[in-house]
């Protein structure tokens, strides 16, 4: 018989807090008894000052390019945008798009979680503030400090939310 | 020498006119005298049942076969969202940014109209209506019909658009 369980190392979480000047992203493991290491974290910059197709097709690569080095089981993205401006709404859907467009590329399950959502299970209250969602995710990843820049910590959060509220096959 | 002029025949034009549930296209052929024929148009629907990340990549792959069977020149989308509700912006900037990444693939020229401009350049004012869109899009294409639905005539009136104030290499 062949094995169809989850690796015995357990699964790789792609977290991503979509930006379309800066996506912060996260990977991390979580073993089948649900401890969770991070494997690296980062952010993916474009330049305001190229075309907008040249700057989500450099985020849409970007993504492809960290499916084929981690294969995660799944990509966490963060899901609402906080403001009100229609304008830059639109902008970041057509990054949150292409986001969306590499996982879907590449048949991976899809969680979207909201803001809120992120800092409860993180922190334990959806009002967190930057800070404490930083300090959490370095208390619960023990790390030495708290990943930086600021949106690549929201990308691993959003990994390490999907890891302690997502569903994973036994 | 090798002849790198555009083709004798014209060049098609793709005009998308994006959105999440309804995306309008129209491919149509600018000979090098400038007159324009209407090829193709049509509508790409995707189920409001369906998770985003499938809606998008539905809209994505339509536009790669529309590209695939017409080998466009260039793509003519429209630019800019009209509402104001900033949840409604961030959806359709995931079926634009879909649309730009597939033209951006295929390594396309492409050109951002807004609405406004392509009213003035198909009806000679930005304030027209629908349905003097509709109806310059026929008489200026020669058909027996406007096109329908309205999102398909969108769709060729970016395209149209494109073929009278874009630039084209002689």
């Amino acid at each position: 018989m062949t094995s169809v369980g989850p690796p015995p190392e357990g699964v790789r979480i792609l977290g991503i807090d979509p930006g379309t000047a800066a996506t912060g992203y996260g990977v991390v493991l979580r073993s089948p008894t649900g401890s969770v290491t991070l494997i690296e974290c980062g952010v993916v910059r474009t330049s305001a000052s190229e075309p907008l197709p040249t700057r989500i097709r450099e985020i849409y690569d970007a993504i492809v390019g960290l499916i084929a080095r981690h294969r995660p089981a799944a990509v966490s993205v963060e899901d609402v945008f906080h403001g009100k401006n229609a304008q830059s709404a639109l902008k970041l859907g057509h990054a949150r798009g292409a986001i969306l467009l590499a996982a879907a590329h590449h048949d991976l399950i899809i969680a979207e979680y909201a803001p809120r959502q992120i800092k409860k299970a993180v922190v334990g209250t959806g009002n967190a503030t930057k800070d404490q969602v930083g300090f959490m995710v370095q208390q619960q990843l023990r790390l030495k400090e708290i990943p930086t820049p600021a949106d690549a910590a929201d990308g691993v959060a959003a990994a390490l939310c999907h890891c302690l509220i997502g569903s994973f096959p036994r």
